[in-house]
This record gives C-alpha cells, structure tokens and sequence, in this order.
C-alpha cells in the first residue's frame, strides 16, 4: 500500500477511504475508553488525527509508545469525525512505531519555545509549527520564482560562487583558500605568494552574480540566476546573513520601464502563488506572527505598483509632515524610514523609485541624459521597505569606462566585461531579490535567521 | 510591439505574421539584389533568416554593419522562404543596429573554434552553436529536476555552503575566512586562533548536503537539495570541477527498495523531458558531439533497469571473458571499466548495483543483516558509468555510532546526526547526481568545463 501524503488526506479524503500515513506524533491524549493521536508529516501544518479505541491489541503498552516526536505508520480508514476542529481522521487497524521518543529529554515541549531557543535545535526545529510552515512557504516562493521565469523564457543560469574579483565592490568578502594558514608560501618580498594557492590568486566568496548574468543575457538574451551569495560584514541584526540566496533576472533589449514591468509581475506573481499554494501557512503566519501579513500580500497583488523619480520622491518627503531621523536632501540615499514613509503612508502601496543620483549607485547603472541621475529602480513595499533593488546597465563603452575610472576601479580586470559593450551591445537591465528578505516578509518572521534552515552569522555556522 | 523569440518563430510563425525580433548577427552574405542576414537571439539552435532587398533604405551602409556579432532589432513580415534550410523567414520593414562588432578583431570567427581555445573566451563562447545548446540544455534539464520532485511533494530545501564539519571526510576542503593571512591571530600555544574568525572556528564549503538534508527529510518527509558543492582536489580532468552542482534527494519512511524506484524514475524523467524540450539541440549533438547521445537517452528512457547485487556483479566480472586492468575481488570497489562492462557489454542497459561490501562505503550508510555490506546503490548507466550514488541511511542509533567510531571519526562533533535516531528515527534513503556530469552525458560533451558557464578548476576562476 504506498502512502498517501496528510495533505491530501486533509484537503480531499473521503470516508472508508483506506489509507496509509507516515508521520510523528505531535500530542497524544488518552480519555476514557480512547486515544486521540495528533499525526504530522510535515506536508500540512494541520495534523490527522488518529483516534484509538482501548479495544486496539496491546492498547496499553501501544499508547505509552506514541509520545510526542516519536515515529510510526499507520494504516487505517477514513471516518467522518465526530469531534470539533477536523473535518476527517483515522479509523486504525496496524499501528507501528519507528523510533520512540524519550518525553523526558526530547527537546521540544509541547509548551512554546522562544525562536532563539529553537535556534540552537537547528537538527529539529522544522519539526515545529512555525518553523514547518516556513519551510512550506519557502520551497513554494521557490517554485513560484522557478516557474515565473520558465514559462518566459529565461534561462536559469549558474553562476560562479567562487570568484578572483570583488568588482561590485559590496562589502566585506570570504577569502577561499587552500593555503596552509600557520605557513602560507611566501614571495621574497614577504606577501603571501597566491600562485602557489588553488587557484593562483587570491580567490573570494560571491557577493553578487550580475555581472556574469550579464555575459549569459548577451548569448540569451533573457537569463536569470538563483543560487547563494555572501557577505562576510559583521553584522549581528534581525536582518542580516553570511550566507543567503539571491534571485537576479538580466535581460537583453530591455530599458527600465521594461525592467520596472517584471519586477511588479514578478512580486505579484510569487505573493499570489504562495497565496494559492499555502493557504493554511499564510492564515497561521497572519493569525499567530504578524497580523499584517495577509493584508500586505493582497496589497502587492492588487495595486498598481506607484512610479516616481527619485527626484520626486524627495520632493514628497521634504512636503511630508512629520520629522525624520536622517536628513532628506537631494544627493542622499533614502533610508528605511523614508522608504516606509512612501510606501506605508504616502502612498500605501509598493512604489518604484526610479532615477537616482549616480553618486549613491553603482559604476554599472545607465547614464541618463541629464547626467546626474543614472536609470536605477528600487522596489519599495508597505510593511517591507525595499525589496528589490536595480538598474538599465550601461551600454555604452565609453561612459562605462569613465564611470569605472571615476570610482576607482580596476579596468584591466574589467576586460570581458567591456568587451560586452564593444561586441554587439544592447541595452539591459536586471534586479536583484533578496531571497530570504521575500520569504521574512512574506511571513511575517522577525528574524531572518528562522526563514532559512542552517543561518550563517558571525560566530555561528552550526549545522 | 513586443519582440517575439526566434525559438516561437522557427517552430511556430506563420507568413504575414508581423514581428519585432531582436539578437545577434551570425553571417552575413551579401549576394546579387540581395543580402541573407543570420540572426540569434539565443532561445534557439538556429538562426532566423531575414533578407534585405537592395531597394532597401541605405543598404550598402547597412549592411556593412551587419557584421558577425553585432547586435539588432528587426521589424518585419514573415514569409515563407524559398531558399533551402528554412521554413519560414523575415522580410524587414526596419532595421536597427544597436551594437556594431568590428569582425577585424571580435574574437569569435565563423571558423571552427577549438573548445579550449573557446574556454578563455567565457564571457562570448555562449554565443557560439555548441555551448549555446549546452547551456539551453542545462536549463531544461535543471527545471525537469525541479518539476519531478515538486510534483511529488517533495520540499527543496537549501543546505548550507559554509559549514564548520568535515564529517563526510569526502577529501580535500576549501577554508572559508576572514582572518588576515600574512598576521593571523595566534593563540599563545602559536596556533591560528580561530575564534577570531568570522565563524569563530575553521570553516569550509560544503561537499555535501546530504547530513542536512537528514534533518529536513525528519520534518517534510520527502526532501531535495539542488545546489553548489566543492572539492579542493587538484585534479586536472575533463571530469573534475572545483565547483559543482549537486541534486540530492531525502526520504523518510523509504528503503533501499525505494530508493532505486525513485532514482530510475528520476532518470527517466529528466532526459524525456530535455529530449521534449530541446529536440534541435539534441540531433545536433548526436550529429557534430556524439553519435551516440540519443541512442543512450532513448536506452535510459526506455528500459527497465537491471537490479543486482554487488556480490553477484563481483560475480559477472569473474566470468567475464575478457580482461580487466584493475582486480576484479570481493571488497575491493569497482572501477570504471567494471562499471561500463556491466552496462555496456553484458546487460547493454542500465545497471543499478546494490548492497556493496561495509568497508568501502561512507559510515551512515545500513547495515544489512549479513553484517558485511550495507544498503548502498550505484546507478551505471552505457556510456557513462556512475550516474548516481545513494544508499539507504543506518537508523539505528547504536549501530551509527559504532560505525562511526569504526571510521574514526568525531562521536560528539555529530551529537545533532545522532539526535535524529534518537527522537522519532525512521528508515530513510537519498542518493546524489553530479549535475554538470549529467548534462556531460546528456550531450557527449567531451570536457566537463564546456557544460558549466564558468568552470572552477585548479588555476583557474576566470570570470
């Protein structure tokens, strides 16, 4: 008999329906006459319920196996339930246990444990409510992300997670090495000798896939990379990994409007898709973490995105009445709280800011015609604050090559990616997503280090 | 007007449909009234053929543009061609060139370019016919790899990179640090003092995901990981990368049984799907790659595979009329001769061999009865040899320690692996797929550094 998946059980079995489950114990109550067994196999954040007539062989010893984390299969029948808060549940006639589960040690309680606590059970916590729906929502945002590019054409594309440049010049990277540390080879003049190292040269962790997206988007014209990134900054926030995934979409013959166009369909259609395929997910994150949650997805889904220049932008917040913490000046970045202030207040929907200075943006970004402003878009979201950052790229030879010579950046190194403008260069442009930053607004988690299975944060790569 | 790929236009345009089509110039022949323009846009094997009448605005000027590699939108009509070679082809109304390419000195001539020569060329060689159909190839089969295990429920789950344990001890490791390598702190013993580095420890990248995959599989039941591994080892061969994808799947409550179901299943699938997808891109590696590609995808897709015991492989051998250059003896592993023999020669199909001898097998693989081999499986298919490796898991807490006491490795530094025997244990199985050597065999690629966009190796992270 193969089994059959608690989710389906719970959404479409039908009475005397005969049914193989896997699962673990998440409670068992023993009343009168009965044992009421909470089965969970981490398909549905709802449990089956297992109901145990006291006439069941071994009835005894068999109900003091069934403790909380402990392992079984169950064969059985469906039968309309009689009880309040289920719809279907199980009927048994075989009942075996796997693996039990010492209720004196187990580490998960039935009580709540804080979300720092359940940090340090990484080998466990998925086992969790929480983190179980997490992990739903996170694979379906996934396959939402997969599926939007696929059915338009793009190709998926690897990019290298080892690089021997650090050209988008964002923060602190990982050194790769396979040098002995006590006593790395030296060159005569005393420097660390990195010919001698796996790859001949110093050798770094990636922080960003761009640039070789941009290679693939001139072969395919439409591309995009989903794989992980890093940041060896030392920062300790609720918001901030090592180690995270980014989505990054580049394409050929496109401008901003072309690109601001994507990424409103792409945040509809990744909140519509977790919507449609979690359901039971979204309202326990809505109803339990943050009440916020649902409401935000259906105002990304539902509005037309707001586009204004960054120029108008600050127009809108010198007029704002109230007081900010940083200084609004044009020249400036825009920070969290004006960002929220565009989206949550103003607005209250996501905006694109498109069109800010070039001194706060990347050599990379479009020129425009006025030349103070380069053609970069940030995706802003109530509730969020940015959620996608991007640009046109520029094109042309000539400016890219003042505008890496103006920030100070090596243009030797920069060879193929000139080489890009000067063999059949065509207008482009991209984003950037961070993934796990979608997957902790999506949900409503407070710290990013619970939307990702094994977080990496400074001293701390558990697992 | 939206552009519309060339893929859609080759297979599916009809004449006097009007189009915006945008890529890249292949040739260009000029000949008596008449210039023949081979345009790509990457989204197919072959060009689209647009031809420019002399009436045409400006069109000796034009034309001289039009050079190998240069870039442009085309606006026109579709026409049913008269020429040889073509269904279908484009009669402009406007041409725009967006990007020239000098052809004195773009480094893609339309004469045949050896694959290594292309190799420096990373940033352009997806432009050329081979690589491109690799990497459309690559994609379709990535996203065949998704679909299969998201149809059947199955959670993609990330598993870290860094990691701070080598408890595959699956060979050499690349450090990840922070630490300054000409001054690294010292504790006052004159070792490197790790806790100063951003992980507080010694860190590495991964080589597997597979013990994390565990903890998953515990929650969800069914798991898979599909994501970067590496190897430090400095191996220079066509099969070799530094940098790999891996796809490793994880499921509870299922055996060895199961596990060869799924891992032929998966076989199956993943190369009907690529030849569904990507038929032109397929005969053309059949016709210019390998004469062999569709004979042993069509092998694969349509045989069942033949089941046997490593014991009675070891028999098989020793009957072999012919001679093998490594010995042929129980316990000793199989070699790639022995493993193609298997396939090719005597059963002509694929192979999966299973239950090999303990001592040659990683520590978490089962235990059999016989208390001589454990529960492992190895998929050998024509051709190609090894494509799979996977086992079922020992779940049982006391037989895992002892073997990992047997292989001398760290009891306690795996306090969280042996916890998932300790709570709720089940039988569970997994196995792993080198990605890049799939699509190796998929398209009879000779060198494995000419499947991924940017290849890893010793001295070598170009790009």
């Amino acid at each position: 008999m193969n089994k059959t998946r608690i989710v389906q059980i719970l959404r479409h079995g039908q009475p005397d329906e005969a049914v193989l489950i896997q699962g673990w114990v998440r409670t068992t109550r023993a009343l009168k006459g009965f044992a009421f067994v909470e089965l969970n196999d981490g398909s549905a954040l709802a449990n089956l319920q297992v109901v145990i007539n006291e006439d069941f062989p071994d009835y005894e010893a068999l109900v003091k196996r069934l403790t909380i984390g402990s392992s079984v299969a169950v064969e059985g029948v469906l039968v309309a339930s009689q009880g309040k808060g289920q719809r279907i549940e199980v009927n048994p006639s075989k009942i075996q246990v796997f693996g039990e589960s010492d209720p004196e040690t187990y580490p998960l309680q039935k009580k709540r444990h804080s979300f720092e606590f359940l940090r340090g059970l990484g080998h466990l916590r998925s086992r969790t409510n929480t983190l179980g729906a997490v992990f739903r929502v996170r694979n379906a945002c996934s396959s939402a992300i997969h599926q939007f590019f696929q059915e338009r054409g793009f190709l998926w594309v690897h990019t290298p997670l080892i690089t021997a440049s650090d050209c988008e010049g964002a923060g602190e990277l990982f050194s790769v090495t396979t040098l002995d540390p006590k006593n790395p080879p030296k060159t005569p003049q005393g420097e660390i000798d990195y010919s001698q190292d796996f790859f001949g040269k110093p050798a770094y962790l990636t922080v960003s896939g761009q640039l070789e997206a941009e290679i693939m988007a001139m072969a395919f014209s439409d591309v995009y990379t989903f794989g992980p990134t890093f940041r060896a900054e030392n920062s300790n926030t609720s918001r901030h990994l090592a180690e995270f995934w980014m989505v990054e979409p580049e394409m050929a013959f496109c401008d901003l409007q072309g690109n601001m166009d994507l990424a409103e369909a792409f945040l509809k259609h990744i909140f519509k898709t977790v919507l449609e395929q979690c359901p039971e997910d979204m309202e326990f994150f809505n109803q339990r973490i943050d009440q916020t949650v649902l409401a935000t997805a259906d105002n990304i889904i539902n509005n037309q995105f707001e586009r204004i220049s960054y120029t108008e932008a600050i127009a809108f917040l010198e007029k704002a009445d109230r007081k900010f913490e940083y200084p609004v000046e044009w020249g400036l970045d825009l920070q969290s709280e004006h960002e929220r202030y565009l989206a949550e207040e103003l607005f209250k929907k996501p905006v694109i800011v498109r069109d800010y200075p070039k001194g706060i943006k990347a050599f990379y970004m479009r020129l425009n015609d006025d030349n103070q402003t380069v053609a970069a878009m940030d995706v802003l979201a109530p509730k969020i604050g940015e959620i996608i950052g991007g640009s046109q790229r520029e094109e042309r030879l000539d400016i890219l090559e003042q505008r890496i010579q103006d920030n100070q950046m090596p243009l030797e190194e920069l060879w193929w990616y000139r080489d890009l403008r000067r063999y059949g260069t065509v207008p482009h442009a991209g984003f950037g997503l961070g993934f796990e930053r979608v997957v902790q607004f999506m949900t409503g988690m407070g710290n990013i280090r619970d939307v990702i299975p094994f977080p990496r944060t400074p001293m701390n790569a558990e697992f």
